[in-house]
């Protein structure tokens, strides 16, 4: 199995689950529209476009992630293999819990219960990711130098500090999902400029 | 991140985006079909086949202006990754103001509403290419040859024309939804000929 | 736009819309089985298992057709980009009429015109690859030899008589729509021992 | 036909299959959710959400199985090109047995019958496999070295006693069919140690 065919394969997850986003959104039923018409009833599914909006950035996020941890890989074997496919696992899963959280929302009902999901959803990649480095971290004659020398303790720490907040959001979840959401937006954004910054440097 | 895996990444999230606009098209429930049988059912559903139709042509277009844009790109960075996964997320929206537009002109209600979301969705698609050419212009190191010495003052031009043009068909989409559509084939129709000539030459 | 991009797009298209065709086969509402349960249920839905059989056949073959094609082009214009695009929105409408014609059959309802759709669409697809090896032979530098020299007109005509075939189901499908769901089969399963038994020389 | 191009486009497959399991999570209906809210309207889909964990399970080890045929063979010729569509199709059709299933758990009708269906297209796909293996210890020239010297019948007899395991299942269906979903998930956990035990050797 190279390398090149398991980052093929996994580029095509994630290039359908973040396409698949979009089914989320439902056509208002034109026969029941109120006096607002239409705007008024995109209006009523504000939700459902904040969700596709932090959904696409976050598995648009997930990949370049995804591809800086394939760059510093030299060889894959099963045990990496399979880690991936439980990684691609919470991606494919992705859109479940947004469309959950949009209609939550929609509904006015049960959204920390909906939210919580979401985060645990988003925290399960995050833990998916920390395996990936504590794997690596002890099998260093599957990464490329200089990686393999001075080990992966601070990507490991970094993707460990992500993970600590993205529990954390499972809590705020509970307490306020509204802003919870303003949350994920953050962090979308955060990890988008945080990214651009590393680029120029 | 080489320029490869983006651009195979991008290849994959066109063709989904272009393939899932079939499940726009509803099959006519043949318990409820009239007199009229199933001719007249798809009779009615002509809006969603025009629909189908133009956005085909749009994203097959779009996705032949992507690798235009992408034979010039020498170095991909992390902004250009960003810039390029706006530009996608236009492209994975498509569908959905795609069957907007078809409801709508279907339940001959909101029409100049949901063009105007049609219209503004492909405007947004322009601006991402008019933001490729802009950043690229200032980033020249980044292109291949001989665009680093020249600039691209006149591709950015040539698609900044594209974009007030789209910009335009927001307004007509308020004054007769019907001559947007006309357009929005027009438009196509120009671009599939223009890069045909442009063979040629 | 190289040759290997066009058919890496191409070779994503025809694995979704094959792929998209399982969305057609809708689970049985166990709510309102009737004393025959799940079975019953499902013996009435044998249209949709017979459609879903066949259009996998189509584009399978179509898949392999249309690689048969690109091995023997060399370089692609942007002629060519456009009629494989024209092909690709056949491809991608197939699963559109396969749903359309196992609705009709179990709907026991406007089977005739159900299955005339499905053979017209088949028929494009004809054209497409007619329309290809048209202006293959009127273009023969954008070709491997030895088509380069002796040019196409075997392949053509070969290509033609398929189409010959497939126009005659339209006409099959109004006098027999039945008849014409077997030919489909009977034609799948042709092309299938034929590329076998050309394989084997 | 290269090898490469029918990888890719299997890949492509199975991704797409494996990302499509995600549409047979329905999210519960706002408007009909009981007292026990959103949490008793998830507790009662608990099969759907089984069902997606195995279904991802197996089409992961079957493409990491489909990858392992590959690596041995050097040449594609016609008949493994249909075969390959044969085994394609299986996993194509996968989702639908999925949803059949988790459904029939859902509504506790017809678990046996949905159970079996899905345990016959698991067996189909290791028929699939088997099929590979014998065709091509019989066409030895499509083989890399070692394999075509020493044959495949060591890699076929261990096929052909998975196949052996998944025809049993089907029978276990009738039976019982929640013993027979854990069955599922311990051939699906006993093939994931099975791969990382060989990687270790």
């Amino acid at each position: 199995m190279t390398k090149a065919r398991v980052e093929a394969f996994s580029d095509g997850v994630f290039a359908i689950a973040i396409t698949l986003l979009v089914l989320n959104l439902a056509v208002p039923d034109f026969q029941r529209l109120g006096s607002g018409g239409l705007a008024e009833g995109l209006r009523v599914q504000w939700p459902a476009f904040a969700a596709f909006g932090v959904s696409f950035a976050v598995i648009g996020i997930i990949w370049v992630n995804h591809h800086a941890v394939f760059a510093q890989v030299q060889t894959i074997d099963r045990t990496l293999l399979f880690l991936n496919l439980l990684l691609l696992a919470a991606v494919v899963f992705m859109p479940y819990p947004t469309a959950l959280m949009s209609h939550a929302f929609e509904a006015r009902r049960d959204e920390r219960l909906a939210t919580a999901i979401y985060a645990a959803t988003s925290t399960t990649m995050g833990i998916g990711f920390d395996l990936f480095w504590l794997y690596l971290d002890r099998h260093r004659d599957l990464l490329h130098e200089p990686l393999r020398t001075s080990g992966t303790r601070s990507l490991l720490l970094r993707a460990g500090w992500g993970t600590v907040v993205y529990v954390a959001t499972i809590g705020l979840a509970f307490v306020n999902p509204y802003a919870c959401l303003i949350v994920f937006g953050a962090l979308a954004l955060f990890y988008v400029f945080d990214f651009s910054a590393t680029a120029r440097r």
